[in-house]
């Protein structure tokens, strides 16, 4: 296998993470998640705590600078571009180290000049809730509240950041509604494509 | 496998009526495509021609009745009520009968209640083009063209009588790039579902 760059988009509590840990694992490839916040605190100078707050989110400061216009007029950087850049090097730098299976932050639009294999994983309503209610330690309401809340957020912040929409089949190379198949046939789909 | 209704949704020239008639071979069990417009042709009353010309189209007469309300003022279907109940009719005829592979028509949401595997299939541009140059004998920009109005076409239909969105990953349960993967992968990755 060269190298292979794996890209997993997901709606919130569908099981993506999970998915991209098992899959990394079966390829005994590196796995990025979480462990991108403090690449990008490193690099941008910026604290652990702003980053992973902001993590996946398009904060109003950058909104307010583009409707403003307040970055041509002061030529500085606003918080959040230096976040996106940030972000956009320790991509950069994750994929030059070799194969790997990054989670979310708009990586498959990112990397794109590495063709990676684009996953978009969601699943049924009822498999969502159960899950974040276990996970996360919440009520049902709650758990609903929460999901429709991190879809938004992911959904602004991957269509603020690219030229494709988030959760739209043509925007990957292949979408799987993880209701419907075992982890193991979910992983086996993707590895498909390398053999 | 006990009844097994598997539904293609697809992007035009993207290759969903090869992958589903190669699918209906593999799993030997009936396929559905133009076959339909026999049904319901024979179902409304109305002429094939007319069906044919009109399949997965919604006709202005419909959206005129439904702007203007001429229906409930004057209680009588219109042409495009009477071939919709016909093609809803002629799938859930299809569906009783047994194990089918259905292409298009909304068969996905319309057989909804016998939970059939939904597949949607979409390609790289570039593929589609040289597809439907091939198979249609047209020029590239007539190609591009085409693409365009039928994408169009497919998306206003599904849309207008359905609540989910046509191309949406979440609207199925495996969607697919069918560039990134041979006619014998996709085909793989659909029975997997039934192992």
């Amino acid at each position: 296998m060269s190298k292979t760059i794996i890209t997993i988009g997901r709606q919130f509590g569908a099981g993506g993470r999970e998915l991209g840990r098992k899959l990394a694992d079966k390829l005994n490839i590196a796995y990025y998640d979480k462990e991108i916040i403090d690449s990008v605190a490193a690099l941008s100078g910026l604290s652990k705590d702003y980053i992973a707050e902001n993590d996946e989110v398009v904060t109003n400061s950058f909104l307010y600078s583009l409707v403003m216009g307040t970055r041509t007029l002061t030529g500085q950087k606003t918080v959040e571009e230096i976040k996106m850049d940030a972000q956009r090097e320790a991509l950069l730098e994750i994929a030059k180290k070799g194969s790997s299976v990054i989670i979310g932050r708009a990586a498959d639009y990112i990397l794109r000049e590495e063709k990676p294999f684009r996953v978009f994983v969601f699943s049924d309503e009822e498999t969502r809730v159960e899950r974040v209610c276990r996970r996360d330690g919440l009520s049902r309401e709650d758990a609903e509240k929460k999901i429709r809340k991190m879809d938004k957020l992911r959904s602004a912040y991957y269509n603020e950041y690219t030229d494709a929409a988030w959760g739209r089949a043509d925007t990957y190379d292949l979408c799987m509604n993880l209701s419907r198949f075992r982890m193991d046939q979910a992983i086996e789909m993707i590895t498909m494509n390398y053999k």
